[in-house]
């Protein structure tokens, strides 16, 4: 189910004490007999200490392990910060050592998920590191656990997995808020029994992302410490050392990924509904992106959408902000399977909507190319606005 | 104190009927000498039909009137919603040339705000076409009356002028939700007695807009309609048929355009707080008003302002996301005046800084440069969810 569904890879959740409740610590490590690694990270110029340690790490194409914590984003931390990332490694690795493996710190990658601009509590943080390792187990429950110590303000932990005929890839991720662009603020790791090359599985992971993580946008807000680490062990019996089918391969990447994801837009922060923004028959691909991402970025419909209004003036309004090509006089636009506008204007009754149910889908037909795109999204509530004001005081 | 300070302005507002309360139909003419007219509309692609009709107006760079509606954006409602805009504009002509004017229908501008989708009650709003004109008087609560009449969620309404020694700058706006980019959803009219070039007014225009209006973005939304639009009648008493000085002239135009944008963000929908996000020191303009809008349009800035929580990360977060360039450890942010944030970490204790005040004073000092600018924006608040999720059903 989780990062333990692949063939030779282990895992742990543990409580460190960085955080009031619960598990705080995951650990998920390779042991091989590849150690292929690929990662996307967050864009952000102000990237956390754990980001620009990890960019270090995978620069090489291979990565032992990925220690996570919760309780603490160790970003704007200054040279003090990036110092604790590096003692955190360095301390993973002499403890996984000391279990008799032979591994460097500077095969292990660090993330990071919690507040901004304050130090990590490393006096709980490195003896739980150890704990962590005594924990190392491939266990489904250890990935469980593992998925559970990276929650911050999710409501549950979010696991995937698919398995097919010669692989298996199984996930985990968090994030609950500031699910944006470019990538949500989120963490998740991949991990896979496939036998692939680290320039296949890292170009595999980049398209997966950009289908994923790339179109769930809850609130247009990108995080500093934005990780997707993906892990291959080349482990899987029947793989016979033999390259798996990239086809397959990424199909599989991109289902686990888009799984992972749209569990992050179900259990964002204060959502009451689930919006799936459709663009079609646009000039290009990235032009329903464009289109799909202006209407779920728009303040004014994500409210409509919490106030149960199919609202149609104000998604017109947002695809009018774009420089996208099209026809303003041939735009349709259907909410869960009304055509409420047709041909830029008045459609069907729009009391023929019902928005009771959590998930919305909002289909934008552009009538103007062939391209389409969905991007994720959710509402904009009260306890949005009632979490988000609260969180750090 | 409004449209009518300038010489050579009437105005009048009254109640046609097209909402449920109040004021609803503006009227501003100008009796000239001169009858230079300059404007700037919303670039959104879904331009509702009296920008269509207004844009078609200006280009020849005369107009005798403006008449705006409330109660109605006339948006999204095709070749119909068209004609209704042109016969609004010649009921207004043959009403003033009943009355011994000699106005054609083609110098008529037209706005409109209000719902977008819906046709216009034409019945309601051809008469008050006559009424207004019968109420046509250059006395300053006539002014005021045509302010009143193009509010929709607003508070109250919005007036500013000033006088200097050879022509008098006056104006009105309307805007509440929806105020954006690339222009506040909103309606302003401007009126001088100024002599100057149709060219000259302009630019003038251009200007001021860019460095107010386009600088106020409550909530990212930009609307189908939006119009600034400036007239120049020639008539100050002292103006002796001499152009003005423009360097003056500039200054007072933008001084009433801040006027005006300030006053709309000071009465957002739903707002506690009036955010000033300057950032200093950028490479270029440019680059200031982008990262200032950055932090301007981040939700989870937004949220916690309204929290009173003065969380510098998340500044730091959204000024991150930019493609400006700067040194992430050379960042100092300011919130009413506490540096909280310096050379990109931890600075001067959070708890010391104020947000209990309307106006909060954000200062990113991003040392990369020499430029400057400042965006208006707003919190994030319940009543701004609650307001906007009621607004149409």
């Amino acid at each position: 189910m989780s990062v333990t569904a692949a063939e030779g890879f282990s895992a742990a959740g543990v409580t460190a004490g960085l955080k009031s409740t619960g598990r705080d610590l995951a650990l998920v490590v390779n042991s091989g007999p590849s150690r292929q690694v690929a990662a996307v990270f967050t864009t952000n110029s102000f990237a956390a200490a754990p980001v620009l340690w990890s960019r270090q790490v995978i620069s090489d194409g291979r990565a032992d392990a990925v220690i996570l914590n919760s309780g603490g984003a160790n970003a704007c931390t200054g040279p003090e910060g990036f110092q604790d990332t590096h003692a955190t490694a360095e301390r993973l690795a002499a403890s996984l050592n000391a279990a008799g493996s032979d591994v460097s710190a500077t095969d292990v990658a660090v993330c990071s998920t919690g507040l901004i601009g304050e130090r990590l509590n490393m006096e709980a943080l490195l003896p739980g590191v150890d704990e962590a390792v005594a924990a190392l187990s491939p266990e489904a429950e250890s990935g469980i656990a593992a998925a559970e110590a990276i929650m911050t303000t999710d409501s549950h932990y979010k696991v995937a997995s698919l398995s097919a005929e010669r692989f298996t890839v199984g996930g985990m991720a968090k994030g609950a808020g500031m699910l944006a662009p470019g990538m949500a603020t989120m963490l998740a790791v991949i991990t896979t029994d496939a036998v692939i090359s680290q320039t296949d599985l890292d170009a595999a992971l980049r398209e997966a992302v950009r289908l994923s993580f790339n179109r769930a946008d809850s609130d247009g807000c990108m995080s500093t410490n934005d990780t997707v680490i993906a892990m291959a062990s080349g482990a899987h019996p029947e793989a016979e050392n033999t390259r798996v089918d990239l086809e397959d391969f990424q199909q599989a990447l991109t289902t686990v990924c888009r799984d992972l994801a749209r569990q992050l837009i179900d259990d964002a922060e204060g959502a009451a509904h689930t919006i799936e923004v459709q663009t079609i028959n646009a000039p290009t691909e990235e032009d329903a992106e464009t289109v799909s991402r202006a209407v779920a970025r728009s303040n004014l419909f994500k409210t409509a959408i919490f106030g149960q209004d199919p609202n149609w003036g104000r998604i017109l309004s947002a695809v009018g902000t774009t420089e996208v090509e099209f026809d303003p006089n041939r735009v349709d636009v259907a909410v869960n399977g009304v055509w409420i506008c047709l041909g830029g204007g008045i459609g069907e009754d729009r009391s023929l909507v019902d928005l009771s149910e959590r998930t919305v889908r909002v289909l934008i037909n552009l009538n103007a190319g062939e391209s389409e795109a969905t991007i994720l999204t959710n509402d904009l509530t009260h306890d949005y606005v009632h979490e988000n004001s609260a969180y750090s005081t």
